[in-house]
């Protein structure tokens, strides 16, 4: 069985809003070991889209098509795929009702546009949506199955893993159930990860092994296909170990949270606060931690001393040691850390100075980066990066360093598992 | 003249990456007057792609094919279209002269792999590539016109611009120049912004306006097509002045800069500094501000102030006032501001103190920001912001917001035209 992706929308061909659906069913078609060989965006236009859909029914056994299932007239790609397949459209009581109960919490009644909503095939399945009003749709003709699904992608991804996911399952048949396990690695990347583990990424193919670049740091998917549970993890589990014997130093979530997440969630269990001083990420670092709810129990705040007056005046650098080792130096981010710490009275400090680029400072080059971890207690530990790619690129990757080296570091306080 | 835009490579079909040429290019044609039907991804399959172009032969007449241009074996879509269109393809004595400087500054010679992309349509135009090794090329045959990009946006996006654009003003030929206006809006929504210029955008058809939403912020872009600059310029002074008139104070920029650095601009223009005192966005202000090369110029640094022991420790708010009006509060943002230019002895400070959510704090609403403005002699000016939207979508526009007020305050500095 193999697959293909439409999405719907004059909005996408006009360049207005950018698809995102497409990659993501395309992952996770690839997870259930169903390859996509087409991604097709169209506009609202009746004849496009109806060419489109044949054209997909002689070459795929799975269609997806995303968006026009609104409440406009524009909204067609159920009416035009009931044409294409001569199937009869029906209202769905269930659908109904749930129009009822979202429209009763707002505006009272369902407006009149939106009873097309509640027409389904009647030789079909409806997945309910939870977030929104229109339901996903699947129907099968001529040995091809198609999947409607709504094109807001707050409605769209809950209803794939809850709904869609189990379905295609079962149109699989050959698999009971399906289990993925997200490794998150940082520190390590994308090429060298599948260098390190290259056989068991060409030797296995249960469980599936499969790479994603994040912005910082690369996911490691697991795909088990088994008859349960139970024997899903037989499967994972020895795979996992292996892999974690190679690179676990590198892992820091198996529970698909962010660098982020799993610091404050350290951080929190530990009963611990940090506090940062900031040069050349200039607030990333801090900001990241923040995006996390609830971070005000961890996180005491920042100082962010981007000219070399502030890291002596409100930081008490020596200026002895700003003139003698300059501000990206060892020395620099020994300081700032400590002071930090002290002045934010926290458990842990850390400290970011570096040369972001263009240009290059104190005749240090682009890319140089010292990050501070300063401890109550503790002799403090400076770490040297050496950074590549845009301005950007480097101010991100220190700040993620910089979580990354606070992980490590609480990783090892807690008990050996 | 309709386009369609095909995007090769396995990595698209299979969700490792994210196609953003489709979007970009789409745009592109947009400004051109050049609607856009079909977008579609395929992957490095022979067949594949055979057919997808095959098909577009039938439906577009000018067809952007982008990626496989590459060195490796399955880099195959200018052979394919060769092969296709029954034309020749012959070594390109510019591009090979280009190649070997190329490579000249890196490992010394052409590699091997790498001659193929010396190869252009005899019949055909070439664009030469100044940020990588494969040229952009044009082939025109049977009134369709095809056009193969290279894959890397660092590539493709300023071959556009310098080659491909002029490349399809001429083939539009009924124009001689397009004059592109892009003006940058904050604080005054997309569909707002749609509303107040709704005649304009219904009644205008050259200059032709549209606009982009940028993830905080909209773009109004308008296109004007003449015969020479001199009646582009024409076409658009009046268009522009009534958009000013309308919503003139919205506008951060006509010259597609960020508002991060139009107030870097505007600060280092007239030799002012600011410093920052960040609570709910927990350092993204500053940070924002230190993306633009340079703003250690102007940007003295600034406090991230998270817990109210901070603001009152080392912000110096004194904690009656935490204790009777809230860390959210007209009062708390107006200490915050003023205490933090005096530590940071800068010309400006921002404050920025509210709650981000997902809960409400000291029984104030989600989405309730203040930002406090402080000057040197002035009284200090304070702001009160109620943002909607997730977590990260508050901290983004109250950190969006801070920088606004700080450039209309900037503009006013500056002498009236």
């Amino acid at each position: 069985m193999n697959a293909e992706i439409i999405t719907v929308g004059t909005e996408l061909i006009s360049g207005k809003t950018l698809d995102q659906h497409s990659q993501y069913l395309s992952r996770e078609c690839y997870s259930l070991g169903i390859p996509v060989y087409y991604h097709t965006s169209v506009g609202d236009n009746d004849k496009h889209l109806y060419d489109v859909i044949q054209q997909a029914s002689l070459r795929s056994q799975l269609v997806f098509i995303c968006g026009g299932l609104g409440p406009t007239d524009d909204d067609l790609s159920k009416e035009i795929l009931a044409r294409f397949l001569q199937e009869e459209l029906v209202q769905d009581s269930e659908v109904l009702a749930h129009l009822a109960k979202f429209f009763a919490k707002r505006s009272g009644s369902i407006p009149p546009n939106n009873f097309k909503q509640t027409y389904v095939f009647k030789n079909g399945v409806v997945f309910q949506n939870q977030h929104g009003t229109a339901p996903g749709l699947a129907v099968t003709k001529n040995n091809v199955t198609y999947i409607l699904l709504p094109g807001p992608p707050k409605e769209l991804q809950p209803m794939f893993e809850t709904s869609v996911r189990p379905f295609l399952m079962q149109l699989l048949s050959n698999q009971s159930v399906i289990v993925l396990r997200d490794l998150a690695f940082f520190g390590i990347g994308e090429s060298r990860l599948e260098e390190v583990l290259y056989d068991l990424i060409q030797n296995q193919s249960n469980p599936q092994i499969a790479t994603y670049a994040l912005d910082a740091g690369v996911i490691l998917r697991l795909t088990a296909f088994a008859t349960d549970q139970e024997e899903a993890q037989r499967l994972i589990t020895p795979l996992e170990k292996e892999i974690f014997r190679r690179v676990g130093n590198y892992c820091y979530s198996t529970k698909n949270e962010s660098l982020e997440e799993v610091v404050f969630q350290s951080l929190n269990q530990q009963k611990k606060t940090v506090a940062f001083a900031e040069s050349c990420t200039g607030g990333l670092t801090t900001h990241l931690l923040t995006i996390v709810p609830g971070s005000s129990k961890v996180l005491k705040g920042g100082l962010i001393c981007y000219t070399n007056e502030i890291k002596s005046s409100l930081v008490k650098v020596p200026e002895e040691i700003l003139e003698t080792h300059g501000a990206v130096s060892f020395q620099t981010a020994k300081w700032l850390a400590e002071n930090t710490r002290e002045q934010f009275a926290s458990d842990f400090a850390l400290s970011i100075t570096g040369v972001a680029g263009p240009e290059s400072v104190e005749n240090k080059p682009v890319g140089m980066v010292w990050i501070g971890l300063a401890e109550e207690g503790k002799t403090t530990r400076v770490y040297q990066l050496d950074l590549h790619g845009s301005r950007r690129r480097i101010q991100l990757m220190a700040a993620k360093y910089a979580l990354f080296i606070l992980q490590q570091r609480l990783k090892k306080g807690e008990p050996k598992k």
